[in-house]
Formats: C-alpha cells, structure tokens, sequence
C-alpha cells in the first residue's frame, strides 16, 4: 500500500464507500506485512534472478546426488537456468534422471542446463592460466562465465617461467573487460598480467604445487601480495566465485 | 623509426642522397631498438594515466620523507594529481616543501594534489565498514577512490552485531555500483552486505582486533571463505587497493 | 560409611552388641577407604549421572567396535542411557548384537538407547546451521541434546548469504532458552544469532568449506573473534561438545 | 501505533474528530517507520538493556579519549550504567570530566558508572585463575559480570601444577552456577576444573607465556581440545566475552 | 588420627571414660578431614623443598617489582635459597631492599640468595650453546643449575658451522652426566651432541634468528625432530625449565 | 698402533731390525689413520652399545619389508637385541623368515627379539597414558623401555577430565624414577604429573583429537608451555623418543 | 632479418633489383614481427637447450599419462633428451609406447631418454643424502644432474646423528664442485656439510618425519636457517630443482 | 708434525742422535694431538680464508658495540678483510675506535676494511631488486659481494608489475655468471628472471609489505615454489647469504 493508495482509501472512509472495519482490516495488513516481504527479501531467488540475472547455483561439495538432484529438478522447473560445481560422475547420473537435457562438463566438474533467461554480460572475460595443471579451476571459471551470460576467451598455459608466452598474446589482454587469471605454485601471474591491463583482475591460487605450496597458500599469500593494483583475489580453487564477482562487473 | 619515415629513407637511397652504410647503419639501429620502447612500454607512467585515468601512486610505507618529497615533485610537475598513502606528518612536511598546495588528510594517512586529469567513474562507490576502529582503512579507501574520479558514499560502524544498522540502510547499498566492505574481527560483513545486493563487493580485512584475530588473518580467511558469491579480496589494511579496482570496475 | 552408620555403630559397641575389635576394624576400613572415595570421587561415574542428568558417553573415534560394544554394554546394565557418538555401521553392529534395542542415527553417527534415567532440561534448545552440509555436525549436536533430556528446535539452511532466511524466524530465535549456531566456511552466522537475541549463543566451526577454510580454521578463527558479546566456542565439528554445555545451561 | 490506537484513529476520522490530512500523516508516519523499528531492531539498546540486564558496552582499544568520554556521557544520560574496557589512564581522565563519579579499575582496566538499572543475577559466578599473571584478564571478567548484576568469586592462584590447591576449593566450585576459568601457558586448569563440577564452564585463554606460547594460541588450542564436557572458550584475553556469556546464562 | 589413637578411644568408649557423642564427634572430625592434608598436599612448599632439593621459583615475568620483591621476602624468611628468574634491574632494587644480600646476574636475568639448603647433585651437568647470542638463555640454564645444587660446565660457541669446535671438546662432552643443549638458528646442535654421548640431552631451542626462524620455532621444530634418540625439548628460550629437568635428573 | 707397539718398533729400529723407509712409512700409515677410526667412531655400533645399553634400533617408516629384513638379520647376527619400531604386518613376515624367534607386538607396533646383551635399568620407568585412544604411542613406549632393560610400570587412562583417577594412583606415580606421560587432545596431563611427583617427567603428544588438534599440535604445545617444571618434551607420537631418553636417565 | 640479409637487400635496392615499394615492405614487415620473436622467444625450447644445455622437462604431477605421452613424443622427435619426473608407472606405460627405448628408475620415479644433446658439466656434483628415507628425492637429483650432463657422485646415509660418517668422508666432500644435500626430520645436514667445503651447497628438505616435522616443513625451516653460509635451499623433496641449479653451475 | 719432520726424527735416532725415549715421546704426542688438529680443523680460521677467498664475517645481530669491535680488531689484526653485517652506529663507533680506517655503508649496514686478502671472482654477480623498499637487503648483498672480490651489477626497481622495466634490462642479465634477486610482497620476480636466463639465481626473500606479507613469508614461499628452475632461496632479508654462495659460485 503506497501512500496515495491510503489517501484514496481514508478519503473512501470519510465519504462513506468504506466501512470502519473494512479500512481497518486493510491497514492493519499493510502494517502487518512482514518487513522482509515488504522489501522482496521473501521471495528473494525470483528476485536474485531478475537483478543479477542468474539463478541459485548448487555447489556440489557434501551434497549426496540424492539431494542434489532433487534441488536440481526443481530449480528447472522454475525455468532457472541450472548451474551445479563440484559435480561428480554420480551427481550428473541423479540430475539427468531428472532433466535428460543436463550436460555435463567433466574438465570443469560442472552439470548444466542453459533455459535461455540469462542477460549478456558487455564485454568478454578473459581467463588466464599459468599452467596446464590449473585446467580444472580455469575450466570452472571459464564455464561459470559463459553460463551467466559472458563471452569468454581462454588463454592458457603462459606463466611467468616463459613470461614471452604472455607478452605475445597483449592484444587478447587489452581486449577484456575483466580477467580471471588462475595459478598455483607461486602464483606470479596476476601480477605479471594487471601490470599490462587496465581492466580488473580477479586472481584464483589453485592448489597446484607441493611442498611449500601447502596446498595453495603461497599462491593465495602472493595474490594478496601482489604489487600491481587492480588485483583482487577469491579463495584458492575457486573458479566459480571468479567467475561470480567477474560476470557482475561484466552486466555493469 | 616509423614507417614514413623508413620510406622517406629509403627513396633517399634509391636517390642517393645516402649511401648504402648509412642507410643500413640506421635501419639496424631501428632493428636494434628496445622493443618495449617499440610498443609503447617504455613510457609506460604517461600511458598508464591516459588508460587507466590515473597516474603513479608512492607507498609512504618504507620510504624516507626526503625521497617521498623528491618522486612527489617529479610527479606533479608531470601535471598528475598526486597521490601518497601511508604518508607520516614528516613525509607531508617534504612534500608540502616542494607543493605547498598538496593536502594531507591525516585519517586517511594520505598527501594529495588533484590536478584535472582524472577521467570520472560512472557510478558510485560505497564504503562500508563494520566499526569506527576500521576508519583509517576505509579512508583511505574511500578517498583513494575519490581522488580516482569516483563519487565516494560512506556507511560507517554498520557491523553484523547489530544487523538492523545495515538493513536499515539498502537503499544506499542498492545505489552503488560497486562495494567497498571494510571490516575487522570476523570479517562478516562482507558476505552479509553480498547477500543483499548485485554488484561486486570488494572486501578489505582490517588489522582490528586482539587475540585470536592474528592481526586480521580471521578477517582475512572469512571473506576468502565467504559464502555469498560476488566477494573477492585484497590484503589486510589495503584500503588503497580495494580502491584502485572498485574503480576500475567503476570507470568500466 | 556415613556419619549414621558411624553413630549406630558406636552405639552398638557401647550395647556391648559389637566387640572392640570389630569396631576398631571397620572405623579403620573406613579411614583407610581412598579419600577421593570418600569424596564421591571414586564413583564418579554414577555421581555424574545423578548431578548432570547424563552419564559417561563414549566417543567412538580410535576405538574397535569390539571395544565400543564391551563399554557399551556395560553403562546399559547400569540402567544409564547409553550415548555414543563418531560411531560407524561397525560400531553400531557390535552394539547391537550386545544391546538389540540400541538405535542408531547415521546422519548424526551416534547410537543410543534411552533408558527413562535423564532429568528434563527446563526450555528449548535451538540448533541453527549455516548450510545443508553442516548437517552431520548439526544432527550430532541436536540429537545430543534431546538425548540429554531437552526439548530441541532444528533450524537448518540460514546462512548469512541470505539474510532474510533467518530474519523471518525471529520467534523461534526468541524463544530458546540456548542457541547452538553451527556453520562452516566464513562462520559468521553466530555473529549475527548472538546480535538477534539475548540468550547464550554456543558456536560450532564445522570443516565444510574448502581452499583456505583450512579444515575448520576460518570458522573457528571467525567464531572466537565475533563484534557480538554472549558468544563463546566449542572444536570444530564438535556437536557433542556444543550440546554438553548447552544442556548443562539448560538443566540450570 | 498499535491495531488499538489505529482502529480509535479510524473511527475519529468518520466520527469528524480528525482531519483527513492529519489521519493521512499519521497513518502514513506509521508505514514509513523502519520496519526494524516496528520490530524493535532500531531501538535496540533500549530494547537490549530492558531485555539483557545490560546496555551498550564501549571497547576502549583503539578509540581516542575523546571519542570515549562523548559516547560515555551519551551512555550515562540515559541512565545506563556505563562500562568501559580495556580503558587507559587517559581515556578515564576524559569520562571523568563527563561524569565525574565515574570509577577506574586500573587492574581490570575498567571504567564503570553503575546506575541502578541491572537486573541481578540468580547464583554465583566463580572465577577462577590459574595464576598471578592472568590477573587482568580475570579482574576484566570478574569486574565486568558484577556491573551485569552477578555474585562473584574469585578464585585465583590454582593452577595445575599445584592440583592440591584447587582441589581443596572443591566447595567453592561446587556452589557456583556459572564458572568461568582463566588461564595462559597450557590453558589445562577448564579441563580439571570441568571435571569436578556440573555447570557450564567458560574458558578464557591468557596471552601469558612465552616462546611456543605463541601469545596465547597454546592455551586457546589446549582449551578448545579439552577432554573433559561442559567447557566453551572465547578469544584470548577476552575477559569481557566470558563475562558477557556467563551473565546472561546466569540470568536465565 | 592414627589407629593406635583409634583404638584407645573405642577402648575408652567401651570403658565408659568417653560418652558416644564426643566419641562419634572426634571419628566424624578425622573421617571429614581434607584429605588432601592428610596426604600432605596442603604443606606442599616445604614438602616440595625437602623431597626436590629446591623451593618455589619466581617467575619475573609479569609481575610488578613490588610483588616480586615481597614473594621473595616470604620465600626467604623460610629459610629457602631464593630464585627469581627474568629479573628485571627494577625488580633486583625491589628485592634488594628487603634482602640486602641477594645477588643480581644480569646475563642470566636472575636474581638469588642462597641459603644452603640446597642437596648437591650427583655428577656435572654441561652447558653446551651453539653461539654467543644464546648467552642469556644459557646462562639461565645454567645458573639455576647452579643454584640447584649441581656442579655445572659451561661450553659455549660450537655451533654445527665448525663442527670440529665440538668435536675437539668430546671429552668434556662424555664427563658430564647430563647435558643442556641451547642453539637458535636451525637447533641443529642437541643432535650432533646427542649422537656422540650416551647421557640425556635436554635441547633449548632460542629465539636467536631472523626471518624463517620465526622467533625460535624453526630451532624447536629441528629440536622436536632430531635424528638423534635421547634428545627432548623444553620451550623456547627456557633455560630454566631446561636446568629443573636436568636437575632432577642429575639427583637421581 | 698403541704406544707400546709404537716403542717396539723403534727399538726395533735402533736395533737395526728394521731400516728407516719401513718405520716411516708403519708410522705415516699410523699418523694418516682416519681419526675417527683411532677414536673408535668407525665402529660406532658396537661402542654404542656398550656404553648406552642398546644397539642401532630401526625404524620401520619409510622402509620395504625388504629392507627391514635385511637390516634386521645383520643386527640380530652380531648377538644384539633387535628392536624395530612402527613395523607392519609385512614388516614382521620378512624379519621372521630371517629370524623365527622375532615377536611382533602390533598393539606397539613393534617387532622385537631379546638377545640378553642389555645392561638392566636401576628403577621404574611408569608409563601414564591419558586415554583409551593414546595406547598404540604408550606401548610403542612401553615395550621400548622393557627392551631397553627397564622395569617398565603402566598407569592408563587417568586423563584430566576425571583427575581422582591420577590422585588415586598417587604411590604409583611417586615410586618411579622416570615417568613417561602420554596424552593428546589439550595435553594437559604431564603438567599434573609433574606438580605430583620429584622425578623427571618425558612428555609424548598424541596425534589424537580432531578439529583443532592439529594432529598433535594442540598437545605438543600445551606440553611445551608447561607450568610444572620437570617436564621436558619428545615430538608429536614419539613414544619410541620417550623411552630413550628415560632408559638413559634410568641407566645413569 | 639478419643485419646481413639486411645489406643484401639494401645493395639489391641501390642496384635497382628490387624496387622502393617492396624494399620498404619487407622492412616494415621485419619492423613489425612480434618482437619476442625477434628475440628468440617464441622458439624458446630451442634456445633453452642451446643455452642452458637442456630442453623442457615434463613434471608428471597432474598430468594424465596420455598427455604426458603427447608431450614426451614431441620433445624427443625434435632430438631432445627427454626427462620427465614425478612419473608413475602409468606415465612410462604410454611413454613408452611412443617412445619404446625410453627408460624408467622407479626408485626416482623419472622416465629419460638420452639423445646426446646435452653438453657436459664441469666437476661432479655431490648428492649427500641424511637417511635411506630420502632416497626417492636424493635419486631424483641425482639422476636428474646426470641427465643433465653431469658426473654425480652419491653420499648416502650420512645423517648427524653419526657424526663420524660424514667426516669419515671428507675427501669426496671436498673433491665435488657443487654439493646437494637432501635430508628430512631437522634438516640439519646442509649446515655441517657447509662448514666442512668451500663450494655452493644446494639444500633439499624432504618431507620424511612425522608429527612435527609438518610434512618437510621443519627441515626447510632448519635449512633457511642454516648457520653456515654457502647454503641455499629449494622446495620440499624438490630434488629436480636442486639438480636444475647445480647444473647451472657446474656448466659455468 | 709433518711427514718430512718424521723422516728426520727417525734418521737421527737411528744415527744416535735421538734417543728411543725422546723419540717415542715425540711421535707418541703427534700421534695424541687433538686429531681435528692434524685434519687441519683447529686451525679452520686461516684454512677457510685460504680456500674460499674469505674470512670469518661478524653477524652483528645480537652483539654489544663492545664484543663487536673486540672481534673486529682480532680479524684486523691478522690482516684479513674485515666484514661486519647488520651493523649499527654505535657498532661502527666502537670498531672505528680500534680500526680507525674501517668504513660504515649505513644503506648495507655494513662495516668493512678491505685488506687486500681476497681473490678476485670470475664474472659479474648481479644483484635484481624489485622495489625501492627492497635497498637495505640489496645494499647487504650487493657490498658483500664485493667486499667478497666479484664485480657486482645492481639492477634495482624492475619489479613485475611493470615488467617491461626488467625485460628492456636483457643484456644486463644476460651478462651475469649469477644472479641475486632481492623481493618482497609477492616475490615474483626471482621467477621471470630465471625464465629469461641460464645462470643461477639466488632468490632473496625480503621483509618488505604488510598484512599478509607475514614479515617476508608470502616472498619466501613464492620463491621456494617458483615454476622456473634454476632458482634457490636464501632466509628472509638475508643479503650476505645469498652473496656468500654466489660468490662462491663466482669464485667456480
């Protein structure tokens, strides 16, 4: 009930087309109405959808296939469309019982379903890999990119030990509107890579390495040491949350 | 060399207004040329302030005030607004020694002189930060980003403890285009405020805190962790760097 | 003896109805009887269950299920409910063929057999979780609770990611006598619990999460540093833990 | 404006006795409220005084003096008992000048102006220390739950390198409802003091120690890993925390 | 009460000398004595004194000179040779004032007074360091040794880096019949020690370092891990706790 | 040469039955001899086991059933007590086709063979375990310190949480001339321990617990940070460390 | 172009040979390569075995072995040895059926193929290795230098615990230009080997231990610490990295 | 006693110039003397500057003025190049007293006095810096290279994040026999160098950064999981380790 709604319907009370217990009845619901539904908190996937132009995404991890095919139906059913990391074999075999249609990445552990609701991003993504072995995280991203609506471009396999790979590829660079960039290891290339752009890097350490990789930190603590601004960084292996913040700044 | 100028040296020899050594002796040494200086690298600050719409910033951290004073000159004489963070009251004092008109905003541990030549960003940038012991972070944030051409909004000591503080405030958080989440402590913030909007949150883990906060790495690791997509992360205190990429995405 | 006894029996002597010697003996016996004894203390186990309303309970971790079957049976003569926690299908097995009535929740690993001996707690525990994956933790320490006498509310999927999921159930926040918030990841759901209510908030870090949770770290790290007073903390993945105090809090 | 006042609103307006236009403001100030307000969430520091027995609590660590004595006198006029921690000499010398009968506990590092607005406590919170050292940790905590309306003990010295001298306080242990237990180094006195009583037990971690103490973390994990049930632990030196949670399990 | 004392009082019980009520209030007093006197635990200092051959230590740390001062007083009125480790100048002035003749070592940070009370050990305990910044520390180890009744070596500066420095020194190795090995840096000493002598070993890692040595840790973990059996550690820079051990040891 | 075979020879020279060429060079030969031979080092083995009590022991870690075999068999030849420590099954089948009479303890993992050559201990070595859960580490301890010729007591499951158990154990404990103290979760039992009794206390974490344990970490620093002096520590589930340094202790 | 196919061309234009257009056309077009290149680096592996003697090496770790035959066959058809570590038995199978002469040493897990390519060092390097438990990373170096065109000599089972082994074999110490030294648990064999040679020492920490030995970390620490200079350290159980730089010196 | 003295000893006693009792005395006391002596170990000082081009060098770290200028005048006073590294004023005041001719290099902070003693190296040590913050360790390294008889390069400020600054520096790379990269934050520039040449690299961690820097480990790991090969890691901001071994490996 917005205020002009209430005007006319005390004017209605005054004039007599409205009864006492009538206006009171619908007063009193507007004031009742939870705040949060006031807000579109309630209804908030549909709402998530429409503004940011994708829906809920399932991450895989500690979900039985039982469950996660059942949260998969029914965001389809919605008309969503389906978007599922971390997905094994077992979890793609509960989904497509339920949506023959899903497709299933292995590279990038992900199961999908495109429905056709999802708005362009404006620019295209770059997603950069040091090494052949950040394959997964980069394919994660890259695959969570074009499911939100991006064009992507991949560029793999030009880390900072053959620093001439990368510089031999500046046009792709400056063509982005944002960058993912994926590494494990020492994780150098972010640093390398926002030094010869002038559009937002994401960062993702992988857990590539050993030793003193410890299992991705020293590629998480260079990224967030990096020297060169413009670096932001997502937690290690985390492709699909670079992809996130990523896929916003490309709908702006 | 450029190409009309190899032509005009060449039609010189067909000519014979030069003899073959000279003609060979300068295409070598244009052969022989820094390659980086051949695209553009070689003058990298100037470039950099014509894409990026911003020039070389100075880390006070680690510098004496009389080089501070020294590479301040050099860059305003450039007419590049200036931009020093961490910057002492000593290191203010030098530079004010060679440009009086440069200002020192003590909250914020910044020198600065605007000069004109910062492109505006597009939208609004918001800086939130979960207390009032997060201040000097979030100013230097949120003027970093404004001497950046950005519009700059503030929302201060709207942490999680008291939820209804940022709820009360979604209008403001719906405004911006990007955001900036300064906190300390757990470092909730973050996931709460990605929660309720849909543009990129850049969170910046303060130092604040005692105890078990290991001078912000709790910080650190809950934004890293966070369960809202659309975070992505700099390093603890690093007001300046979430600046630098809020307004990359900002000038998008 | 007590002090009765003590009484009767010297009474008895002075009837001449006891000799010396063997009120000598049995006053020796008795100072002789380890004072820890004599202090409750060598008994302890049925002096808890009599104080605490729970007797011992058996964590199932590093023990063979034949050793767990063995203790188990022993505490379910003694007529004390049986608890058993981290318990495998092995483990429950070699229960079972000692004590067919045991029961076992595989979700939260536990078997039990209740045994009518355990004192009500006085109002409602409730368990919030964070997410579905923090479930087996969550089941452990509610169903802990129920078996240690308390009525238990679940309150499961109201991660901080979406707010308005768990402001919507204010009420039931309202109403617990003590609140377990278990959650994974960044952990700032007990923040945000604790910030909503005014009854004591027990956090539970899970290791759900990957990358640099670190097992549980960022979580337990978010948890001890929380802005909201009237937390305080258990191990991670220690329902069991949450659910002992809880109940201790709730018999009071 | 509750359904009562609406309802006599409604019927002044048909009965003549108010203008349209008053009753449209009125109604619609009603609507415009924030809704957090209507659910008490805008108030909250009244809202968590009359609820929790306690208001608004100022941490001293990193505010100015100044910063302090304003939110003090803001506190102190509300009638609200006032209460500072981790208080400086010279962050009382600016309450002082507010509110001149305000009192400093330099040992606990306390500020405090009672204002007989607390509710009082049901029993009796014990603190115990297991040495000299944790004194201002353990005067924070005890200092902090008497302001909130408790009976406390102390029970200092009784570490367990010395047993004995614990276990013959075994009365004092045994008549509290609350415990809350104070210790650095090893942090092994919750554990022992846990298994001697049947009430909640509130570990405080102290950064006393040295070498592979590692300002507190060795005591913080040794309490966090407790072997004995009915023990939850707060950050490291945080006094305050332990007394915040133990008041209001006290008052319940 | 002793049994000879038991038996007379049932004897004159019996004999009518003593009525039943004083009987039964005399064995009620002995049956409710704290047991722990009975054990002997509530004398425990002078126990402590008689059996380990030395009394109460004060820890410096943490404790204002006034305290410190007056602990030392008590300690030696009872005739106890005094030792106060971590001593401060300040906290010397403050004992020298009660006890004029107290000693002050300013490279071991002790301050003493002995008293003769002290049983002698039974063989040498050497002190062996790895270079001359581990002074203080070995100094502390080897002063309480000192103190503690036992004849003590010193061999300082052979540091694995000349190998041949400890190994021209191996007769004074094998004639001692404990030996503490204080090192810094990488703590590679106690290993190469402990393999060329067949006595105990105690290793203090130091804090001597920087960078990687994370203030002693890469020195406790080399120590922790030594190749060599006989080795164990106590903590960083704790030459105290390295000197009890081997004292107790050396009484043995 | 030895000096008498060294006066010889120059008698023999000055008698001429030896010529100048064939002195020098027997003499050279002496002088170049490798010193570490002359010392006795070249034959380590057999002087160790003179002098320690027990020869080279192997650790199974790391090593091929093969392997163990072999070196098992060279050891068992020269007449010396086998002692092989963290040994498999398969460990056991190829050391006892070498050797039928070896014995496998798999509660210690370890495979033995006495072979009389070991020079009994002078008291009791008591092994107290704080749990169930911590008995593969005491044994490992346990049977360590019997093949080391020790009297070997054993005291389990007397942790912390139910601490009558130790104190009623007090006249074991006092009648040891070593104790090993075995625990881990918090670790805090060698503290207790060693406030108890007047002998040296060897410390083991256990990699026991879970969450913030740290695999033995929570433990191993609580044992550090110890406030009973007499404690030193071996590293995280070194049982077998243990034992040898308290069989040289218990040697001496 | 080359400078002298660069007269050429200018000698052909002066001549009339080749007209002004197609002059400056060729030359533009040699202004215009990639300048990369120019240099040389976009036909990197090539230069790379030209220079430093040895061409790209494949490392197994997370490469399938299909990709791992892929690449292992297109540096062989080129002429280049082939080396490829961390490689399963799997990897081999489908190397080999490419390349069937290809060898395995499973005890280094690398597979090789030497084509006589390979220029060869200087003087030896030394492979020093603490335990048999370090051999898989000690072969590793060792044969990955010997691939690598180096003389080699092994020095195993060398460890501080005796001393005497290692001294016993100064001379082939003294006799290598380049030493490697491998060791786990403390890592403290590096320092003492250092501080008997007067060439480089190149650390390997490896990951045998346990407990606190945190996986190598413990040795790397020790290594990085090193008293001795002439120390420098790689990545746990890097023996590939070791051999790669010590090498690069023994080809100076 | 040489062999040559032995000759003429045995050539007098058998001409009668020696009797058998003053011979065997002489050889008997060579054949005693302290066997590390006869290895040439006691006199390690002289020998070590005689093989590796470099005396004995003065960590002043942890020293008085007092000791340090005592131990600089004994190495002066053998005519040996002096070098003292972290160096303060006050050091150098108390070595100028002694050794007037001695120079401070405060940017270093180094004290030396060149004696002429040192061999020169082969080639050219270049010392990489990435930052200006980096100086202090480049200056240590840098001028102790020298002072160690190389000829030193310094190439400061080409950190990565505009690397074109480093790649226009290719010949001075190119240049080297080895090469020093000194770098903090993120340290990755050891990585692009060792990409860009075929010498070694020694890789210098320095403290410089804040927040997740750790005080130089986020440089230190990035370095030790560096994907070029040819690069090893010297302790955090230890610049005289990584030109010890360099110079070292110049000295080849």
């Amino acid at each position: 009930m917005n205020t002009t709604e209430l005007l006319s319907l005390l004017e209605q009370l005054t004039r007599g087309e409205l009864d006492v217990a009538s206006a009171h009845g619908r007063v009193v619901e507007a004031l009742r109405a939870r705040p949060f539904e006031d807000l579109g908190f309630a209804r908030v996937d549909h709402h998530r959808a429409i503004r940011q132009g994708f829906p809920e995404v399932i991450l895989g991890l500690g979900k039985t296939p039982a469950q996660i095919g059942a949260i998969a139906a029914e965001i389809a059913r919605r008309g969503s469309t389906l978007l599922i990391t971390r997905a094994s074999e077992a979890a793609y075999a509960a989904v497509r019982a339920e949506l023959p249609e899903a497709v299933y990445y292995p590279d990038a552990g992900i199961v999908a379903l495109r429905q056709g609701d999802i708005a362009p991003g404006k620019g295209t993504i770059l997603v950069c890999a040091a090494g052949t072995s950040d394959l997964a995280v980069s394919e994660e991203a890259a695959l969570t990119a074009e499911l939100m609506g991006n064009d992507v471009e991949r560029l793999y396999d030009v880390g900072v030990a053959g620093i001439h790979r990368l510089l031999g590829e500046r046009e792709r660079l400056s063509a982005a509107r944002v960058i993912i960039v994926v590494a494990g290891m020492e994780g150098a290339l972010p640093s390398v890579v926002a030094g010869l752009v002038s559009v937002p890097v994401i960062a993702v350490p992988t857990s590539v390495g050993y030793g003193a990789s410890f299992g991705g930190v020293a590629a998480l603590l260079g990224m967030l040491n990096s020297c060169s601004s413009g670096v932001s960084v997502v937690n290690i292996d985390n492709g699909f949350g670079a992809a996130s913040i990523a896929s916003l700044i490309n709908h702006l």
